[in-house]
C-alpha cells in the first residue's frame, strides 16, 4: 500500500516515524511539505504539487495532517474524486463538511477514517461505527479538550490562578498562540458534533450546539467553587429523549469524588451510553504526536485490511437544548449566586450576567 | 448470514433478542438447548443433533454460550473444522486451548472471535488486535471480574462485612452457586491470561500465572486495611520489561483516591500501555444479560463485514513473576504487620502465612 502525507508537523512525523518502524508493506511515497526546516533527512519524498500525487495511481491513501479548511477541505475533496481512500485528523472541516464528504466517500466507494479527530490517542470512532448498529445509543458525554482540562487540572488541582495556568499552557504548547478554539469551545463542540454525527447516525449542524466559552469564567467564580471544596470539568454532552435532541459544550461544576474529576491535564475522556448497556468509558491521551499519529496508523490498518462499514446516517431530531431545567452557579456584576431551577436560555437572559455554570446534581445544597 | 446459537441461558438468549430486533440480514437457524423451560416460544429453531446444524451448509456462524470445557471444546472444534466461523464467550476454554483453537481457524480460514469473553460489554479485544500491530503494548492491568468487584464493593463503600457481601452476591446471583472460580481468582486469570496473549503476540499458559485467591482474605485483614482508610481491589496485571513478563492476580490495597477506586460494583476496567501512548483506558459493565450479548454480536458484525486481522503470535517471553520486590501487608496467625521490601516467593514462605496483599506505592509509610 502507498500513501502520501499532507503536512509534515507534529502529527505528520509521528505517523512516517509509525509507518517506517512498523510496517514494510506501507510505503510513505510522498510527503507534501512547504516548510523546508521540517523535511531534512526526508528530501526525497518531498513534492511540491498535488496534483503529482493525485494522479499517481500507486497511492492509495492521502493522508491529510495539514489541519486549517480551505486548503484541507481542498485536498481531501479532490483526493475523494480520484477514488484514493482519506484519513485525516481534521476535526474542523470534518465537523463542518461532515455529509459532504462522507457522502463523496460513499459515491467514490473510498473510505474517509478520522480516528484521531476525536480524542487523540483514544481509539473510539471505529468501534462506535459497530456499537451503533447494536446499541441505540442515546447519551454521550465527555472532556474532549486536553488544554482546557490541563488548565482546569493546574486551576483545582495545581492551585494555580486562573492567568497563570492559561499562561502555562501556551509556554507549554497545549494553547495555540492566535486561536481560541480551545478556550471558546470550538474544539470541543467540533468533536461532540463528530461523535453525535456517528452515534445518532445524523447529519448534524454546528449552530444547533450549546456552546458556554470556558473564556467566560473569572477568578471570582473559580475561587467560590473552589472554597467549597468542588471542581469544574469542561465537559461536552448530547442525549436524544424521544426524538429531542440536546448538545451542548459548558464548564460544569462536579464533586471532587465524581467520575470526571479522576481525568486530570491533557488526559480526554468519552462515555457512551446504550440501549443494551449502562455505561462504556473511553479514556486516553487526548493529544501528542505519538499518541495522535498512532490513532492515524490505525485507520491505515483499517484500509489495509479493507474492512469497511457502510454508514447510514437516516435519522432526523429535532434539536432543544432547553429541554430541561437546571440549577446554576451565576455571576452577574453584583453578586455570585445559586439560581432556583431554570432552562439554559433563561440563566443566560439574568441580568447583568458576567459567567454561569450548570451544578451538578446533589451538589447544590451544599455550595 | 445464517447462525445457530448453542445455549440459550441468560446471554444466549440476550444474543436472540439483539439479533432478531435489529438485524434482517441475520437469521438464527437453529438454537442447541436441551432444557425446554428456557425455550418456550422458540420451539421451531430447536434442534437436539449438533450434527444436523455443522451439517447444514447455509449455517455460516456457530455462536458458542453453552459454557464448560469438554462439550464447548468438542463444539468449537467441529464447527472450525467445517468451516463455520465461532462467536464464543468461553474465556476458560479459550484460556487453556487459545493456541490450538487459534491455529485451527487459522487452518480453515475462518474467523474465531471471542469480544464477550474479557470485560462483557466493553468492546477491547477488537480495537487491541489492531493497536498491537502499531503500539508494542508493554502493559497490561484492570479489574477484571465483576463478582468479586461487587463484594469489594460491598466491603469498602457498603460496609458490609465479608461474609454478608459474599452471601448478597451469591443472592444477587453474581457469584454462581458450586464454582470458586471467581473468589479463587481463575476466571480473572483466564482473562488477563487471553488479554495478554493477544497484546503480546504469544501463546501463555495459565500455570505460568501467580494468583492469589480473594478467597484468602480475612475479616481481621480487611478491618485493619479499612481502619487505615485504604481499599483492596482484586487487580490483574501482565507486564514486559525486557523480555520477561510477569503476570499476577492479586488484591492488593490502594488509595480511595486511586483511579481503581471508582471502578465500582460490578463494573470492569482494563489499561493498556504502549510504546505509543501512555495509557488508554476502557471501562464499562463486566457481566449481564445484553452488556455480554451485544459484546457476542459486535464479533458477528465482524464476520458479516468480512473483515478479519490474521493475528501472528511470533513471540516469546521468559516468565518471571518475582523480577521486582514490593512492600506487603502480611498476616500470620499472631498478627498483621507490613513487611519489608520482598518478592511474591518471599512473602509466600513467611511463617504462618494466613494472608497478604501487595500494598501500592506511597501508601507503605501510612499503613
Amino acid at each position: 500500500m502507498k500513501v502520501a502525507i499532507l503536512g509534515l508537523g507534529v502529527v505528520g512525523r509521528g505517523v512516517y516515524d509509525i509507518i517506517s518502524s512498523n510496517f514494510k508493506d506501507i510505503e510513505v511515497k510522498y510527503i507534501l511539505e512547504k516548510d523546508e526546516s521540517k523535511i531534512d533527512d526526508l528530501k526525497h519524498l518531498v513534492v511540491h504539487s498535488y496534483e503529482q500525487i493525485i494522479n499517481d495511481r500507486e497511492v492509495d491513501v492521502i493522508i491529510e495532517l495539514i489541519g486549517g479548511k480551505k486548503a484541507a477541505y481542498d485536498f481531501i475533496s479532490k483526493a475523494l474524486k480520484h477514488k484514493k481512500h482519506v484519513v485525516t485528523a481534521n476535526k474542523a472541516l470534518l465537523s463542518e463538511k461532515f455529509e459532504e464528504l462522507t457522502e463523496l466517500a460513499k459515491d467514490k466507494d473510498v473510505q474517509l477514517l478520522y480516528e484521531a479527530s476525536v480524542a487523540g490517542a483514544v481509539i473510539l470512532l471505529d468501534p462506535l461505527k459497530k456499537i451503533r448498529e447494536i446499541n441505540q445509543i442515546n447519551k454521550i458525554e465527555g472532556i474532549l479538550n486536553g488544554s482546557t482540562n490541563y488548565i482546569l487540572s493546574q486551576i483545582f488541582l495545581g492551585n494555580k490562578s486562573l492567568a497563570d495556568a492559561i499562561a502555562e499552557a501556551y509556554h507549554l504548547g497545549f494553547l495555540e498562540q492566535g486561536s481560541d478554539d480551545d478556550m471558546n469551545g470550538l474544539d470541543s463542540l467540533r468533536k461532540i458534533n463528530i461523535l453525535s454525527m456517528i452515534c445518532y447516525k445524523s447529519f448534524l449542524k454546528e449552530e444547533n450546539i450549546l456552546r458556554i466559552p470556558l473564556s467566560s469564567l473569572t477568578e471570582e467564580f473559580i475561587k467560590y467553587v473552589k472554597e467549597k471544596g468542588y471542581i469544574i470539568k469542561y465537559i461536552s454532552k448530547s442525549k436524544i429523549v424521544e426524538n429531542i435532541l440536546s448538545i451542548k459544550v459548558e464548564p460544569v461544576i462536579i464533586h471532587q469524588k465524581s467520575s470526571f474529576a479522576n481525568i486530570k491535564f491533557e488526559e480526554n475522556i468519552v462515555n457512551v451510553y446504550g440501549k443494551y448497556h449502562l455505561k462504556q468509558s473511553f479514556i486516553g491521551q487526548g493529544a501528542g504526536r505519538y499518541p495522535t499519529a498512532s490513532a492515524v496508523v490505525y485507520d491505515l490498518l483499517t484500509i489495509k485490511n479493507k474492512s469497511k462499514y457502510s454508514l447510514s446516517f437516516d435519522k432526523t431530531y429535532h434539536v432543544n437544548n432547553d429541554e430541561e431545567k437546571y440549577r446554576f452557579l451565576v455571576q452577574n456584576k453584583n453578586k455570585i449566586y445559586k439560581s432556583e431551577f431554570m432552562t439554559y436560555s433563561e440563566v443566560i437572559k439574568e441580568k447583568d450576567l458576567i459567567c454561569f455554570s450548570r451544578i451538578e446534581e446533589e451538589l447544590y445544597e451544599k455550595l
